[in-house]
């Protein structure tokens, strides 16, 4: 039977992805290490990638990826989410293999795990470096002493050091913006580590976002970088100036609904269940995806300069594009869209071709 | 082992949904008829719920949604999406033994039907009565009349009407701007029928949409509703007027990750991943959903007027409420959500509790 459910389907240039991988590796300081983030792929294929390419460290979301990733052989896992105390079975299971990372921001919450940790497990403190996430601030010293001396007591628990995610990096105002934020944090993370290295030598600094990581020529301010969203890139990335067209590695492929040459629209199957709602303000316009062509092999064009997906209901996008380029379309065709974010897509279409 | 998997997941409330269900179908005049969509649960077990109330005739989006349905003993399908090609051996397989009905919209995608149908199916125009998405204009009576020769032509093919959507209503400004939309759309659609009614006397109107139905005391301008979100309900129905807290059936059980009571906002396992990225200005502030209490049976309370969810990431949401609010949250608590779309959080949680 002809695959009536093919599409919309997740497109992956391996290329293109082997590429970010290594061009970010590359940059990373002598004294620096890079413990990429999964949650972008959350693929045990792209997972091998990162590994050939000598990668043995990895930060996930949640022990359900956590668990993903070690029936994957990875050995030596941080979660980058405060812990949660209905983790505590799984981290008790899974802690006496896996060398697990912690996060943690409150007395409350590292009370429970000094009761009920029965196996080892490093520590970060969560630290908000502007995001306004999750996280301590920097200067709270008074919480943070109060967190390491309850650390001290344990037995089980070893603290790694500060960890801190950029996440402001993806509102800022052009490269020179992000780059500040980058400077920013090093300064505070910095900081940080010299109040604290006589007690704790081998405590480290941990940063992660693509963004910053992107654009910086090199990557020696921190002791330990977390990017993730770098191994696909995507059209967010695009605008920040992260990367270039050639650099983004997935894309979804989908089918022309209909035609309307009248208003300079057509429509595509492919909605909000499979981009997310997420848009991209560009020139007053929302744009949820720009529009791309593939060859024979899937490889794609750079993509037409108007055309894009200006509205999404819940599985159709609806493209703006002038009359020639919606002229050239017919319905059953396959074309390519640019996501805004890939890590939202890959989640939502969950497969990789 | 702790199920540390097990949030964020759906809450349904039964009792609410079978209220929905038949406070909708009882509006339902007595020359009309329901074919609700199936979208917005895509549930066998919510189906069977709708087969107790007596329906017995469904609208879904897509063949791999018929199929499901099929599956489960439904034998009247409409696919309310622009015919695709690609769905060809799907129809000639199921069209045997289940009445399906397709929506046309293009002569090329009917000449390429009236080649390669196999089976009996039923054909519905698709009308775009404002919504602007997909359809024919109602005054293009050329393409109309040019597809019914085409219809008129193939042994397999029985025209049965004209079919819209109103979604438009989605973005009406109030109350009396959904009910006028309504209006307008019967007349539209009226004419369109009279106008052919000679010629095929057994075509009929086919409209849907949950604002609209649900904002009318009866139904009986058109002889098919199609409305699908009523089902459930959401936060968006809520701001349009289409129903209150007390009928919204389906909410999101999360976490609190972590309380920040200093800048009165609380960080929650629950973000774009779960929810969707669709927001509502209320008061202009982005409202990404609505904050609830449960009881020990999951029953929920009105919610805070002034704690909602303003952001989220990936996997994080962050709550703005007021200080006695966050104070009374702690890391671990379950806490719910009524999201802004059940249909995008139900496909993207994709299973009910």
């Amino acid at each position: 039977m002809a695959d009536y459910n093919s599409f919309p389907r997740l497109i992956l240039n391996k290329e293109v992805c082997l590429n970010n991988i290594s061009r970010m590796s590359s940059k990373i300081g002598i004294n620096s290490s890079i413990r990429p983030h999964f949650k972008t792929h959350n693929s045990a294929m792209v997972g091998e990638w990162f590994r050939d390419a000598g990668i043995n460290k990895i930060t996930v979301t949640s022990p359900a990826m956590a668990l993903k990733f070690i029936q994957n052989g990875w050995k030596d896992i941080t979660i980058a989410f405060p812990f949660n105390p209905n983790w505590i079975d799984f981290i008790n299971t899974y802690g006496k293999d896996v060398s697990l990372n912690l996060c943690i921001e409150s007395p409350e919450v590292l009370s429970f795990l000094l009761k009920n940790l029965k196996v080892p497990a490093g520590i970060f403190l969560k630290i908000d470096i502007g995001s306004g996430r999750t996280g301590i601030a920097p200067y709270d010293t008074t919480l943070i002493n109060n967190l390491l001396k309850m650390l001290i007591s344990s037995e089980k628990m070893t603290f790694r050091g500060f960890l801190s995610h950029a996440g402001h990096t993806y509102h800022a105002n052009g490269k020179d913006a992000i780059m500040n934020i980058y400077k920013t944090s090093a300064e505070t993370m910095q900081l940080l580590k010299t109040e604290y290295a006589l007690q704790f030598p081998s405590l480290i600094s941990s940063y992660g976002d693509t963004p910053s990581c992107s654009l910086m020529p090199t990557l020696s301010h921190f002791d330990e970088y977390r990017p993730g969203n770098y191994v696909f890139y995507d059209l967010m990335q695009y605008y920040l100036g992260s990367c270039t067209f050639s650099d983004i590695a997935l894309t979804v492929a989908c089918q022309v609904v209909s035609t309307h040459v009248q208003r300079d629209e057509a429509v595509v199957h492919c909605g909000a269940v499979h981009l997310s709602k997420d848009f991209i303000s560009v020139n007053d316009r929302k744009v949820y995806g720009r529009i791309i062509m593939y060859d024979d092999a899937f490889n794609m064009t750079i993509p037409d300069e108007e055309a894009f997906i200006y509205s999404l209901s819940q599985e159709h996008g609806i493209i703006s594009a002038p009359p020639k380029f919606i002229q050239r379309l017919k319905p059953g065709q396959t074309i390519g869209i640019i996501p805004v974010h890939s890590c939202l897509t890959a989640y939502q279409l969950g497969y990789f071709y």
